[in-house]
This record gives structure tokens, C-alpha cells and sequence, in this order.
């Protein structure tokens, strides 16, 4: 029997309402209620305007999906939002594990293109080998965790890429990252930043390891870290996967 | 000036067509000529049978990547189709490396919902903390390359998601995987395997990671490795970010 006490827990991909999946604008359409942090929501108030709208402010997560679970144990049909996809560090975590407070309430996941995919398709190809995502963010991570994972992943010659890669308050995050990957990688490492992936002033930067050192990121930048093989073709950031291809 | 020639390799995601963007949708409607593997192209065959498609066997991908160039520099616009994300081990590296062969061709990647994302989706949420993508296909890259990132993956306690974790001529892979994992992490971390995600067989599989050592698997099965802290709630796979949200 399907359950009809629902909370979807969407990934509205990048920005634009073209980058979402079918499925996710689908659900959206269902649904009565659609709780998310403001910035999102506002972009889907233009395309569905008949719907509730429900929010809490930053850092709330834990209030926002309770709010969801109670709107949908009242019987409503409620969809929460997340940028990108709702599984990578998006509220999909978070639901699942307050859902059993509301045992009658079902939730589902409905994925979406997470940053490191839009971001990379702007790009060009910097992900077409093994890669890793990592969030630079220490509100719920203890930094020494995060300073291991780039280790980690410097040392398995990864591609990486970073979340969160800086705040006001962490406007050193980033430096210290590149210089922890830098006694592992070349300084000539290629690198990128993309900033507002799918938005109207959505802009992207070329730089070596070295360079992004000193960039500048904010909180609506990703960030690319090549591998050892990542080239520049044309303008377009490439990891090869290692097909032939030598002309005869 | 918007270019005429024009190819966009365009990541369709895990299979049914909803789980496309309306962006990945809308481009293909667009285009004459459609080339892909042919378990791909099958797929959109029903949606779209005005089409012409194209299509090369298996692991002859230069030739499917020049073909579409040449389709697109003879004046037709062409999508070159991979499932999931165009870039993750996608089309969109080996189509960017080529391209400088037909200058006038320009290389439009259009990202999708790749293995990782929407395996999560149905397992649960997974991927809520810093995760790894590797490949355990052997053809391209050596195998010390590919233990070396699991030995790395494992030391930074990511969780690890296994692309072609087997086929045929590669039935040992998994296993030797495990264990190269177990010797950094429990016996008892959650992993799961999931087989032909978004399409009507789809089915899936909670276990440990000892279990996983012995586990099957095949070309259509994708492998999620948890992190220290990822734990099963009801039946689904969560890795907690940290939020907070002890009952009062």
C-alpha cells in the first residue's frame, strides 16, 4: 500500500529551474507544501506560485525538517528543497534520521546535480577520473578531520573538490587546504573556481595550485583541484580518463 | 556569436527518462543525430523515434566520440549520450580531448544525475559527509593506481562509492577491494549494493563490510562503502553531517 503521509526531500540541482530532473519539478508540482531555506525558494516561487512556502532562518536544519515531517503528518503532501542534490550535504541525512519521530510519515529522496557535476560540466571534463568531495566547513566537522581528508585525498592523487570553500569567518580555510595538498601535489596543479554555477552571473577561473593559494572564494564558489594528469584543452579543465588517441 | 557547430555530450542519468534535467531533455529534443552505446540509446528510442542514432560496440569510444565531431562539422547538431553524468567517467573528457581536431565543433557538456547520486537516493542519504568516487575498472588505469586511492579513501574514513566494482574477467576486484578497506576500517561498516538504479528491476542491498567481501556483483550494480559513522535507520543507509537533535 502506498503511504500517504509523504515528505520528498528534493535536489533542485545548480539554480535554474531547467536543471532539475524531471522528476524533482514533477514532485515539486504535487505537492502542497515545499519548506527550504529562503534563497532557494524564492527561484521556485516564480515557477510555482501557488504554493505554501515555508522556511526557517540559516543554520535551523533541524527545526526546517521537523517543520516538514509535522506539515506532512498533518496530512499535507510536503516537499523540503536542498540546492544541488538533496544526498550531498543537503537535508536528505537529516530527515532520514528524524523521521522516526513521525512513524507514519514516509520520506523520499529525490536526487539532483550536485555542484561538482554542474560545476564540471561548465568546466569542461575535471572529473572523469576518481575523485573526491570534500566540505570545508567546520560548524559540524572538527577541522583535524577535514585537514586528514585532504591529506587523503592529495595522496590518492584524486581530483578534488570543495565545498563551503570559505566564509567571513573562514577566509583562511582555503589557503590552508591548498598548502596541506601542496606537499603532495605540484604547484602547477591545474585548478578552477566556479562561481553562481547555473545562475545568470555564473563565472569560472583558471588557476595553478600555487594561484589558488591566494584566491578569493566565497560562499557561492566550488572549487576544482586537478590531479596529477588534469590538463588545460583549449580553455576547458580536462582530466583524462587515459583513452588513445594519437593521430596516425 | 553562438556557434553553429555544435556537440553536447549529455549525461541522461541513471535510466527511466524522468530522472533526466528538463535541460538534458530539451537539448535532445533539439538535436538530429543522437550517438551512444547502445543500451542507452534503446531508452530514448521510445521518446524520442524521430531521431537518427548512431552508435559504435562497446570500448570503441574514439570512434564514437569522432563520429559525432564529424556528424556535428557536417552542419547537424549533434547529443552525444552517456548515462548518468557526462562527466563522471563520462564522454565529456575523451569528446574535449578530441575537439581540436574540428575547430570549428564546439563541446557543450550537459550534466546528469550520476550512479552515486541517485543510488544514494534510493539507499537512503549515504553521501551526507566527504565521499569518494572510484572506478575499479582496470582497462584504463593500472591497478596499483586504483589500490592506492582505496588505501587513501579508507585512511581519510570517506565514504567510498565504487563505480564497475566487476565484470566477468574481473570477478576478484571487489573482494581484493574490501580488503584493502578493511584494513583501515570495521568489519562492521554499512555498505550496500545497488543493481540497475532507476529502471524497473531496480533493486538493492544493505550489508557490511565483511559481508561485501563475498558479496556478487555486476556491470549494473553500484557499491556504497560508509564512513565510521554511517549507521542503517529503519532500512536506510545514513551517514550523519552532525547535526544536533537530541529530544528534549
Amino acid at each position: 500500500m502506498r503511504q500517504d503521509k509523504k515528505v520528498y526531500v528534493v535536489g533542485t540541482g545548480p539554480g535554474a529551474w531547467e536543471e532539475m530532473t524531471i522528476k524533482a519539478a514533477e514532485t515539486l508540482k504535487q505537492c502542497d507544501v515545499i519548506v527550504g531555506y529562503t534563497v532557494y525558494t524564492e527561484l521556485l516561487k516564480e515557477k510555482l506560485p501557488d504554493k505554501e512556502y515555508k522556511s526557517t532562518p540559516m543554520r535551523r536544519e533541524v527545526d526546517r525538517c521537523l517543520m516538514a515531517l509535522e506539515e506532512a503528518d498533518n496530512g499535507r503532501k510536503v516537499a523540503m528543497v536542498c540546492s544541488g542534490d538533496s544526498g550531498i550535504y543537503g537535508m536528505a541525512g537529516l530527515m532520514l534520521e528524524l523521521q522516526p519521530r513521525f512513524p507514519e510519515v514516509e520520506v523520499e529522496i529525490v536526487a539532483g546535480v550536485t555542484a561538482a557535476l554542474s560545476g564540471g560540466a561548465c568546466l569542461g571534463a575535471p572529473m572523469t577520473h576518481d575523485s573526491c568531495i570534500i566540505s570545508l566547513s567546520d560548524l559540524l566537522t572538527p577541522w583535524e578531520t577535514i585537514e586528514k581528508r585532504l591529506l587523503a585525498a592529495a595522496q590518492g592523487d584524486f581530483v578534488i573538490v570543495l565545498y563551503n570553500p570559505s566564509s567571513k569567518k573562514r577566509k583562511e580555510y582555503l589557503k590552508r587546504a591548498c598548502q596541506l595538498i601542496l606537499t603532495k601535489q605540484k604547484k602547477e596543479t591545474v585548478c578552477a573556481i566556479v562561481r553562481n554555477i547555473g545562475r545568470a552571473e555564473e563565472s569560472q577561473k583558471l588557476l595553478t595550485l600555487e594561484e589558488l593559494t591566494e584566491a578569493e572564494t566565497d560562499m557561492f564558489s566550488t572549487v576544482f583541484i586537478g590531479n596529477s594528469q588534469t590538463r588545460i584543452i583549449g580553455n576547458k579543465m580536462v582530466t583524462p580518463r587515459g583513452y588513445r588517441h594519437e593521430e596516425q
